[in-house]
């Protein structure tokens, strides 16, 4: 029995690779995760069996994986960013323990560089103070509990970060979030789009909540709105670590 | 004039630093920061001039970075986890785009692991669904203010995380945290208290909202407070991914 190792690989250059997530891609012999991902790491991972189909389930990817792992093979599951924040480390961890204590491969959650902080190191310095991180994919989430997030995150003054901001098929949610920022903070509050953060074709916007919505978003984009104190200076987002009082 | 890199090492080991952060430290001829991040990079910063006596303050030690960059010299300027969450990013930035453009060093920001996304992978996947940062050192915010985004985060179901939950001085914040957290969530609501993340004396502790201010939590501790479906498994926390609903 084997280990499976559930790896955040970070925006996606092997630059911005952890040594250990390196080495544990490296040292397995089977790589589980999406097409998209599986690619951005194909470097390193000649010659390793490949669980990655496009149209497969999360669930039963991690089924294989985790069936490898048992027969024998070191199994590295990866996620873009950080496996840990809408990644797959919470699915796959709570299928090994349930598990018998017995028959469970060895396993390890290795952090990444999450895109959040990847798209901030771009824009500036958005996340100096406290901020909250959404996701508008309304998939495994109630809308209303989305919208009652922004509510909450914009009523007091946290700066927001939006995850799955927008796809093809869903496209008002994100106009529905400004207009309740724009009932907390000014027309003016500054807002950064990066789309492909770290990879090739990586695209830096700077707007305002009153122009952002009409930008390119798509869903390699990461949206973060500044709070009230949060300023542009020239091609640069800055949110000030102290409150001015 | 050279380069001044704005640096995450992560949470401390080489292990957990990006190729792109260690190429910036092992470049520079002049490294500025806290006196404990230093030595956490000691093995890569032999020989180095040292901007980073423990009683500098913050302004002080950037401006000095920035002179040095314009005297000539590569600077790394470094933050453990993410430079760009409660770090050392905003400050630098803004002073360097302060200067007349021609009399700027060129500059970059290099993302590292944060330290609730470390904290995270230890206690195994909390952050798997939206969540809030918030941190409890009153210094620079007012105390009412981070009141306020308790309560918010709390009311919305966010997963928490809370950086500088507790110093020497400051005893009293984490229990008013507690008693807000509770008139929203159950007693038995998972908390994870992660101290010297990736570090020596790394200590995990699974607790509960009823009980985890009892437990050992210092300035070096991040704690991750589960939102209404998170749930311990063993010596793990899980957020699920999608609701039940």
């Amino acid at each position: 029995m084997k280990k499976i190792s559930i790896v955040g690989i970070g925006p996606g250059g092997l630059d911005e690779m952890t040594p250990k997530a390196r080495r544990a891609i490296e040292s397995a012999e089977v790589i589980a995760g999406y097409n998209t991902y599986i690619k951005l790491v194909g470097e390193i991972i000649g010659g390793k069996k490949i669980i990655g189909r496009a149209m497969m389930q999360e669930v039963e990817r991690a089924q294989l994986a985790i069936q490898e792992a048992l027969s024998g093979r070191n199994v590295a599951v990866i996620s873009s960013g950080d496996a840990g924040v809408y990644g797959m480390a919470g699915l796959v961890l709570e299928m090994i323990l349930d598990l018998p204590e017995k028959n469970r491969p060895q396993f390890e959650i290795i952090a990444g560089i999450s895109a959040v902080n990847a798209a901030a190191a771009i824009l500036g310095a958005p996340l100096m103070h406290d901020f909250a991180i959404i996701s508008l994919s309304d998939l495994m989430t109630p809308w209303e509990l989305i919208k009652k997030r922004v509510y909450s995150a914009a009523e007091a003054d946290f700066v927001i970060a939006l995850y799955n901001p927008k796809s093809k098929r869903r496209i008002n949610q994100i106009i529905e979030v400004q207009q309740i920022l724009l009932q907390f903070r000014k027309k003016n509050t500054p807002v950064g789009i990066v789309t492909n953060a770290g990879r090739e074709n990586q695209k830096k916007i700077i707007s305002t909540l009153e122009n952002f919505t009409q930008e390119d978003i798509n869903m390699f984009s990461l949206v973060i709105i500044g709070n009230s104190q949060t300023f542009i200076k020239e091609n640069f987002i800055i949110t000030p670590r102290g409150y001015s009082i």
